[in-house]
């Protein structure tokens, strides 16, 4: 999906809620386990509840990979499932030497076939670069995580700089808003500001609102642009808001919610 | 498989390879496309021709998720076939928020079954400690990889130290020997010397030898203890030293050849 797509479907939307597809198979309701396949079953009722408010959905794969090349099976159907409309972020958080990194970027990009994938920085360049030879996707690198581990490496002063904003500098000379976004934490809107600072115009893809204790008002005063150019994820509280029956119909009022709060700020922030 | 069963196996094989399963479906003889499964054929027979002169096998889970759900069921049966003698690394670079680690941690270890895996630093402690739950388990973190990328972000300074040495001086508090090691680039002897003073008893797995231009003596000399402390990894050298019907044979003609240079180490170096 390009960059004008997105942008358009936010404002089609009225919505840059990203919803995260984190299914752990021990707190779907009981009744889906006489599915053929549980997992992808929880999935399409969510996503057939929820599409209509949010413009992306985020599979993490660590809960697909917990069940082996079955929870694979699994992954491949929902990302084939997410309508086109929205964006199919694979959460992976991927990156090895740059010939080991081609074959993840094929694995994701022309295997499981997503939109989107979260890439780690810590091995640079050549381990970033195979996925951005796929111009029609796009690369998420994580800046700023929302975890509290985040504080032992990423925080840490590199020069003038703190290093998840080293990696900013670095990553925005190897491609541009077209096919580049950073994951920045939503528990850290003060920070979030620094990385807006530095890439002013590039999508930030912003997990842990709900669950991880951040707030869609924070993060969207901290970064949103006349573009948006903000992707909100909240996963636990969307698709566990129930564990019975009305699981799909509970996560779409909780997207809905959050949608609210959204178009606040896209009246106030978009032309 | 614990410390001491390694450092045994080491002395009883007089190797302290690695051989690195990074199978590329299109890399690998033409005859073993008749197969029902050709990438575990290929590995089935790598393993047979050379588990007498290596401690260890190391799969990179990239070349098996570009196939898809299929590539991962050759991964299990890959891991599966691992003889006991042998340490089974996932090579996966994986690395989350604590609460989806320990759904890798349960993908890579109670799934898959491996021995040990490779997990990245950038996200910090709370993304590490779910794989270091699992105390019959090797847990082995980036520090400085082989690639050119590795100058990035690895090689900056961080206060005192350069970056890949506060991830080494950060993880020792988190694990000790049992179950910790660090993965450390062939490419570079001159910084594994400055890993080895900081962690003078952990095993070093050592990647980027062949191919990548990394040579034994230099590695060996830089970093080989008492207790050996090393592994060291060869993938493309060995696994494609022929692309006919005696590539398995040819494999193990290269490891044995790394074998014969290991021994002159450990002879020097262990009691």
């Amino acid at each position: 999906m390009k960059r004008e797509q997105l942008i358009a479907e936010i404002k089609k939307k009225r919505s840059y809620l990203c919803i995260g597809l984190d299914t752990d198979i021990a707190r779907i309701p009981a009744h889906l386990h006489q599915a053929a396949d549980p997992i992808f079953e929880f999935n399409r009722q969510i996503i057939d509840a929820t599409y209509a408010h949010c413009v992306a959905y985020k599979p993490n794969t660590a809960f697909y990979e917990a069940l082996g090349a079955k929870g694979w099976d699994s992954l491949c159907k929902t990302i084939e499932y997410i309508p086109k409309e929205c964006l199919s972020i694979a959460d992976a958080k991927r990156g090895d030497i740059g010939n080991t990194s081609s074959f993840y970027a094929k694995a994701f990009f022309e295997t499981l076939k997503a939109d989107a994938i979260t890439v780690a920085p810590y091995m640079g360049e050549d381990s970033v670069k195979p996925f951005l030879e796929y111009k029609n996707h796009w690369t998420i690198v994580l800046a700023l995580t929302s975890n509290s581990g985040s504080a032992d490496f990423q925080t840490r002063s590199v020069g003038e700089n703190e290093l998840y904003l080293e990696v900013v500098k670095k990553c925005i000379l190897w491609a541009n808003t077209d096919q580049l976004m950073f994951v920045a934490g939503a528990t850290k809107p003060e920070l979030i500001k620094k990385i807006r600072q530095l890439a002013p115009d590039y999508f930030l893809l912003i997990p842990g609102i709900g669950a991880q204790g951040g707030h869609i008002d924070d993060v969207s005063d901290a970064a949103i642009t006349p573009e948006c150019g903000l992707l909100l994820n909240a996963s636990r509280s969307i698709i566990y808001a129930s564990q019975e029956k009305d699981f799909a119909k509970k996560a779409a009022e909780e997207a809905i919610l959050i949608k609210k709060q959204m178009e606040k700020w896209l009246d106030k922030s978009m032309a």
